[in-house]
């Protein structure tokens, strides 16, 4: 046997008990004549103790070990004199009777403590040690129990929990799949699923009224930070509901996960409209743990003999509360410099500091006197100290930038608070997008999104313009300024399905070769049905308050695609290639 | 809104409650001026009544609906004159005032009834249709429930769940690999893992100390009944352990199931070591449903003259009880034959009647006196009206045609009860194989599994025939003649890793290449350790006493690895071979 407790159990209760306990040595000290050794499992950390006077042999063979050596003690568990309040254990330690060196550790490439010398590719490729550290770990514990308490809230709310297949067909609709070669079907090939979205449907088809997956997901795309090419979705689908059934049903999830692992009772979730969103925050997610909605001033800033607001279609900007002082002539150039990166690539900022006496100074006080620029600042309810940061241009660019104008201010102001948690639901997007490049309609969430109610006559009989302007019964919500989840009421009826099929550029042809199950599911008594996927990965994250996913998943692969640790991808045999009837491309030169 | 209840929901006490209810149509019966319909979702059905009398424009349109239509009824629950007290709702009935046709239904392919009409091609077509069938749907449902009753218990015992990657690397070793060609890095594949074995092991040496997870696992091989390309494992492993805290801690797991899904209270689960069960049943994976072990009647039926038995490495039998007389002389031809078949490959069988008068017959007559098939009687053990089946020849051979038999008379004796559960533990398996056609050594569990403690030094440095006697630390769990799980303790030293790895043919250079990573890992500090796998679909069976795993998976493939529903694999586009830079090869004329 190899332990009698873990390296967290042992209390003061416990003195006098024969222990065998095992674990990795976390630090040793030698103060003439005892040894003491930190030693480390999953569970925590217990002293052990050797005393030379006693058996200077095993003091001797304690001193020889080198840290993360894997090792067991028997011995008895003692009050400590010294005790150490921060520890669970820190009221006793282990007098050593025996030691077993289980396993030697080399010296490991980085220090395995919670702030840790290692960069990221050498704690990627030695991921087994970054596991060890703290941080790391308790991350993956909590990834296991929030999905231990998703699977319980939707269970006892009636959801089944069905797996669907990883081995699919290949949509060149959306983003790139990765395909996996069928050695019985040469030539042919299946697609990892990008979500197991049109299997979903189909089990609302068959009756499964309530149905979710932890699942993995894939998608074949250039890798930006943070972004993974296998994550994980709770995906849910329910059957015979509305929009607000659903909204309700992952409200609910979303408070009992919040309550269940970090004790917050959240507030009911306000509702936004899409519109209303990019309006008042230039942004379908926008972060509300702070305010500064966006204030438009073309009817009080436009007609003064400033050009460049005089044509803009949007004149609109924010108020930074208190920062008048703050911020200085170099400052702001900064902050315009900021702005002006190709990244954001605003041309210029405009900033109205309201002073303290009632005066104003503004970059553009030249066009603007005093008394117009009060109106503008009665507009933002500004208060002396306060300063308006205002851009104009194009309407949607200039939201876009003003969006991360305001996130950057919010940043620096310190207003995105720990510990706060601020969701939303935004409601109401479009259903189609056009794209102006490939002059087509792409949809906005997915090819299944159904449109409100009220706008179906108009998508099935409307022009091109109308199309632009059609709703759907799609959602997302959004916390702190991340996309959480997102979902839709779906089209149940074959004939609207083939109508977006139409519209989003599909042939016949092609629409029934690649969804020709699900129009055909359709005629089999297909009920009204929606859901919505929950990115988990972020889920982890946002609710700890990190902006990255990687520490969340055991084994996140880096920018190129690559696990670090067991090298791959990597090449394979001729023998496999000819199984699977392939050949690699000659190098064009 | 869509419904009040859903259609199992109901109850007498309801009586009165206007309420609202959607789902198919299961049944219309029409009664002059009276219709009813049967209601079905996944809760259950309801009956509503529609009276010509009170309004015959509902009772036409209610009439004209096809089965398998989606509907909406607004009406009132009443007491049913005549109750069905077979269905939970039996005894009330909705009194329809109002009905919206969500969507019609074609008439489906095959009957949506416990017993259908459909063949399993097109059962497969139309699998939503299939899933609406309670067999297939309760399957689903059980499925479910079982892995939350799994995570529940492992939870609740420390270990914690962590997704391992997907996407991982190629080892010719084993099975065939799934690949999936990488377009960031053309040229190079992941492949998709037939277990997470290496990463489990991992997270023993990042300190994870109790790891599971229910995971998709993938294998390239020709396809068998009953083997599907995906299945999943309930995979599980524990560092600090020996072998008995393993087996302790999953017939935890395996009785805390049977009792949780199935009320049934499993008796410890008996161990017998492997050689003992090729011995007493020819077979690794015995069922103890029934008795019937093997005698061996070397001793007593050699030198009597008869060549066949004279020149056999083993004569070995097994005692029909009561059969004597149920078999005439052509049911012994008839099973004879079929011992015969490639499939089993027997050259004949030798049968021993014990008449109830205490004499014999049998088709060895002319060789053994009554006297000699006396005493093979008693070492069998055989009673008056008793039947001894009896084969000879080379050992294993014959032990395996042997348990073939044991089967089919236990099948055709109806020893194999439903709902008879007889579990054990198969243990002490051989380390290695030898193969002679190959000439080389397989690892008989994986190349991970440990010697016993006692063989490693006969391991690390015997020689090639001292290979073969070694003993591993593996272990399955069987369940009435299906493997239901299996593992073993781990090697977690690099030297004996390396050894076994060499043993087992592969290069130095080729270890490290595939797992260089693991044994790297091995020199920082590895615990020892050991796991276990359970074949999650196949347990779902045979805790349901199924044969088949079809049913318990939502989406399965067919032989040709084919999903018949979405017609996948499929041909992808010449753009998407380009970017992975792979050609079709052509077919070699």
């Amino acid at each position: 046997m190899y332990r009698t407790h873990n390296c967290g159990a042992l209390r003061i209760e416990d003195e006098g008990k024969e222990v065998t306990l095992s674990g990795w040595l976390q630090a040793s000290r030698d103060f003439g004549g005892m040894t003491f050794i930190d030693l480390r499992d999953r569970y925590g950390i217990t002293q052990l103790v050797f005393n030379t006077d006693d058996n200077d042999k095993l003091a001797e063979k304690a001193q020889k070990l080198g840290r993360e050596s894997v090792i067991r003690v028997q011995g008895v568990v003692k009050e400590r004199s010294n005790k150490n309040p921060n520890r669970p254990t820190g009221d006793i330690e282990i007098e050593v009777k025996s030691l077993d060196i289980l396993n030697e550790s080399k010296t490991p490439p980085f220090t395995i403590e919670d702030e840790t010398d290692g960069g990221d590719d050498l704690r990627m490729k030695y991921r087994y040690l970054d596991i060890r550290r703290n941080p790391v770990k308790e991350s993956l514990i909590f990834r296991s129990k929030l999905a231990i308490e998703t699977r319980k809230h939707l269970s006892d709310q009636n959801f089944v929990e069905v797996e669907t297949p990883v081995l699919i067909k290949s949509t060149p609709e959306g983003a790139r799949d990765f395909v996996v070669p069928s050695r019985m079907n040469p030539g042919q090939f299946y697609a990892l699923p990008q979500s197991p979205q049109t299997f979903k449907q189909i089990l609302m088809v068959a009756g499964m009224d309530r149905y979710f997956q932890i699942v993995k997901c894939f998608r074949d795309e250039d890798l930006r930070a943070d972004r993974q090419p296998e994550f994980t979705q709770i995906d849910c689908e329910m059957a015979f509901v509305t929009q607000e059934e659903i909204l309700n049903t992952f409200e609910d999830l979303t408070k009992h996960l919040f309550k269940a692992m970090k004790g917050i009772d959240l507030p009911d979730f306000p509702r936004m409209e899409y519109d209303e969103a990019l309006r008042l925050y230039g942004s379908d997610k926008p972060d509300l743990r702070f305010g500064m909605q966006f204030v438009e001033l073309n009817d009080l800033a436009k007609g003064k003999g400033f050009g460049v607001f005089d044509s803009a279609e949007l004149i609109v900007g924010i108020c930074a509360e208190g920062q008048a002082e703050a911020y200085s002539n170099k400052d702001i150039k900064h902050l315009t410099e900021w702005m002006q990166r190709p990244q954001i690539g605003a041309k210029g900022l405009v900033y109205v500091k309201v002073n303290t006496d009632g005066t104003f100074k503004s970059s553009v006080g030249k066009f603007y006197d005093d008394e117009t620029l009060k109106t503008w600042a009665e507009k933002f309810d500004a208060k002396p100290g306060d300063m308006l940061l205002i851009l104009s241009g194009e309407a949607e660019k200039t939201r876009k930038q003003l969006n991360e104008l305001r996130l950057e201010m919010g940043r620096k102001m310190g207003l995105m608070k720990e510990g706060d948690f601020k969701p939303l639901w935004v409601v109401d997007f479009p259903l189609l997008e056009w794209d102006e490049e490939s002059e087509r309609f792409h949809a906005m969430h997915h090819p299944f999104t159904s449109p409100k109610k009220a706008d179906v006559d108009r998508m099935l009989n409307g022009d091109h313009e109308t199309m632009k302007s059609l709703k759907a019964d799609a959602y997302d919500l959004v916390i702190n300024g991340s996309e959480i989840g997102g979902g839709s009421i779906r089209i149940h009826d074959r004939d609207l399905q083939s109508r977006n099929f139409d519209l989003l550029g599909f042939t016949k042809e092609e629409a029934q070769a690649q969804f020709g199950f699900l129009l055909g599911a359709f005629e089999y008594g297909a009920p009204p049905h929606g859901g919505i996927a929950f990115g988990f990965d972020r889920l982890c994250a946002v609710m700890n308050g990190q902006s990255s996913i990687r520490d969340y998943i055991a084994f996140p692969k880096n920018n190129q695609g690559r696990d670090m640790m067991i090298d791959a991808p990597s090449p394979i045999d001729q023998v496999q290639l000819d199984e699977l009837k392939l050949d690699l491309q000659k190098e064009k030169v």
